[in-house]
C-alpha cells in the first residue's frame, strides 16, 4: 500500500477472503473498505452470478477459489449458509496458511464449533467463530451496506485453543465495522438466540401458517393490518435459511418453545377465567418492557 | 351552509358528534372536514386536556356534552373504549333525536351490539355497529391523521332494524374518508379480528413477558435485533384497552388461540422429529402466503 514515495501504514487486514458474498459477507467487506481497514478482497462462492454482481459493484476485487482465498488471505469470513461450514472449511485446510485467520457470521455457533473442529483438527486454534447480530430482511449482493453493522452487537464464542492477539485482532476488524462485541460461550449465544431470534420466527411462521392454511383466508388476510404486519413480516424470510438455524439450534430452540408455551398456557387461562386484573397485569409487564426496550435500544 | 348570497349544497354530516377526540374520533373529523364532508364538529369526552387539545388542533369546533350532542347532531361516533358503549348509548337516549345516527368504532361487535340493544331498546334502529381496521400504534388527538382511513377497510356490522337509507349514509361518509366498506356478521368480524389482530397481539405480548421475566433478560435483550423488534412492536399497545378486547371477544380469541396452538404442536414435532423437508415445507408455505399478502396489500 505504498503510493508515490510514501510509506502508508499497512490496513488492518492486507488481504480478505469473503465466502458467500451475499448481505453478510458484503457488507462486511463494504465496511472495511469504507474505513480503509482493508487491502485486496477476494471473493469465493458457489454463484457465479453473485459473484460478478459483488464484482461490479466493488465490494470485491477478485473472483477467487477456496485454494487461492486459503492461500493468499489474512482473514477470511465464511458468510455461506451454516450447513455448509464443514465443507468449506475442509476444502479450506490443505491450503491453509499459518497465520491465516478463519472466522463465521453463522447464526449458530456450538454446532459450527463442531463441524469445525471436525474439519480443522489440530489447526482449529485458527478458527474464531463469531455472529454479527443484524437484521437480514434481505439478501444478495445488491442489499451490501457498509453501514449495517454500525452499533450493531456481533457475538464472538472464541475457543480455548484460539491465540489472544487473534481474538483481539478479530475484534478491531468487527469495531472498524462500527460493531460492539460481546465474547461468551457457544451455548450460551444459541440459548439467548434461540430465545430473541429463532422464537420470535418459529411463531410468526406457525401463526402466519394457520392464517394461510384457514378455510377463510382470504377475509382474514383482507382484514389484516398493520399489527398482522408487523408480526408476520419476519415469516417471509427464506424457509431454506430458518430450516438449517431451526435443525442447527434445535435443542435450545425447543426448550425456549416450552418456556414461552407454558407462558402462554398461564395467559390463556386468565382470559378463560375472564380475569381482567391479572390479564391486564400481563399485558402492562410485557408493554413496559417493550416500551423500556425500545427506548434504550433506539430500534 | 350559505355564503354571502349563493347557496351552496349542505355537507353529508351538517352536525357531527365525536365522543373520545382521540386518534379514532379526531382522524374521522378530520377527515371529513377534509373532503368538506362536515359542517359543525362537537365534541364529547372525559378528559378536559384532550377536548382542550382537539378544539387547538381543529378536530372540533365546540366541546359539548352528551346531551347537546344527541339533541344537536345528524351522526354521532362513538370512538371510546368499547366497554364505555351501553353507559354512552344510555346517556345520550333521552335526547336523541329521531333522525340521528349513531355509529361506533370499537374493535369487537357482538358485544357492542349487546350493550346497544340493551341501552337503546325499540330505538336500537338508530345504532349501526362499525369497525374502522387501522392501525392504532398513537393515540390521542395529537395523532388524528385526516389520511388515517385512507385505503382502508371499515367493517359495518349492520342490524336487521336498520334502514337502508342509514346503511348507505353510513357507507358513503367512510367513503369519503378514503375508506372501503365490508359489510359482514358481528360474528364473522369478531372471528376473522380474533384471527388477524387480537391472537398476534396475545402472542407478542406472551412472547414479550417470557422474555422480559426470564433470569437473563439484560442478555437476552441486548442481542434482540430487528426481528424481534417487529415481532414485539405490538406488545407496547395500552395494557388497558387490549384487556377490554381480550375480555370482550373472549370465546373467539380462545378457539382461535387453539387453532394456532395446535399448529405449533404441529411444527414443533416436525423439529423434534429434526424432520427437514417437513420444517421448509410449514416455513415455505407461510413464506409464501406472508409475501403475497404484502404485494397485494401493499403494506
Amino acid at each position: 500500500m505504498s503510493q508515490a514515495g510514501r510509506v502508508a501504514t499497512p490496513p488492518l487486514v492486507p488481504v480478505l477472503a469473503v465466502v458467500g458474498v451475499g448481505l453478510i459477507g458484503g457488507s462486511f467487506a463494504a465496511a472495511l473498505r469504507e474505513r480503509g481497514a482493508v487491502g485486496r478482497v477476494l471473493g469465493v462462492g458457489r454463484q457465479r452470478g453473485s459473484l460478478m454482481q459483488a464484482l461490479k459493484l466493488g465490494l470485491i476485487d477478485e473472483i477467487a477459489t477456496l485454494e487461492q482465498a486459503a492461500s493468499q488471505a489474512d482473514l477470511i469470513m465464511l458468510s455461506a449458509p451454516v450447513g455448509a461450514t464443514q465443507s468449506l472449511l475442509e476444502g479450506l485446510l490443505p491450503f491453509l496458511r499459518a497465520d491465516t485467520l478463519v472466522t463465521d457470521a453463522g447464526s449458530t455457533k456450538a454446532d459450527v464449533v463442531q463441524a469445525a473442529r471436525a474439519a480443522l483438527g489440530d489447526r482449529i486454534a485458527q478458527f474464531i467463530p463469531g455472529h454479527p447480530v443484524a437484521g437480514a430482511e434481505k439478501a444478495g449482493p445488491e442489499a451490501a451496506d457498509p453501514g449495517l453493522y454500525r452499533a450493531r452487537k456481533v457475538v464472538l464464542t472464541p475457543l480455548p485453543e484460539n491465540r489472544n492477539t487473534d481474538r483481539e485482532h478479530l475484534t478491531r476488524v468487527w469495531e472498524a465495522c462500527g460493531a460492539q462485541v460481546m465474547v461468551m460461550e457457544p451455548e450460551v449465544h444459541d440459548k439467548v438466540l434461540a430465545s430473541v431470534s429463532h422464537v420470535p420466527h418459529f411463531l410468526s411462521s406457525v401463526f402466519m401458517w394457520q392464517v394461510a392454511t384457514a378455510a377463510d383466508s382470504d377475509l382474514r388476510m383482507a382484514l389484516a393490518a398493520s399489527g398482522f404486519r408487523d408480526f408476520t413480516r419476519i415469516s417471509a424470510g427464506s424457509a431454506e435459511v430458518w430450516r438449517d438455524i431451526f435443525l442447527s439450534n434445535r435443542a435450545a430452540v425447543l426448550s425456549e418453545l416450552k418456556e414461552v408455551k407454558d407462558a402462554l398456557l398461564r395467559a390463556e387461562q386468565a382470559l378463560e377465567d375472564a380475569d381482567g386484573p391479572a390479564l391486564e397485569k400481563f399485558l402492562e409487564r410485557a408493554a413496559t418492557a417493550r416500551r423500556l426496550w425500545g427506548s434504550r435500544s433506539g430500534m
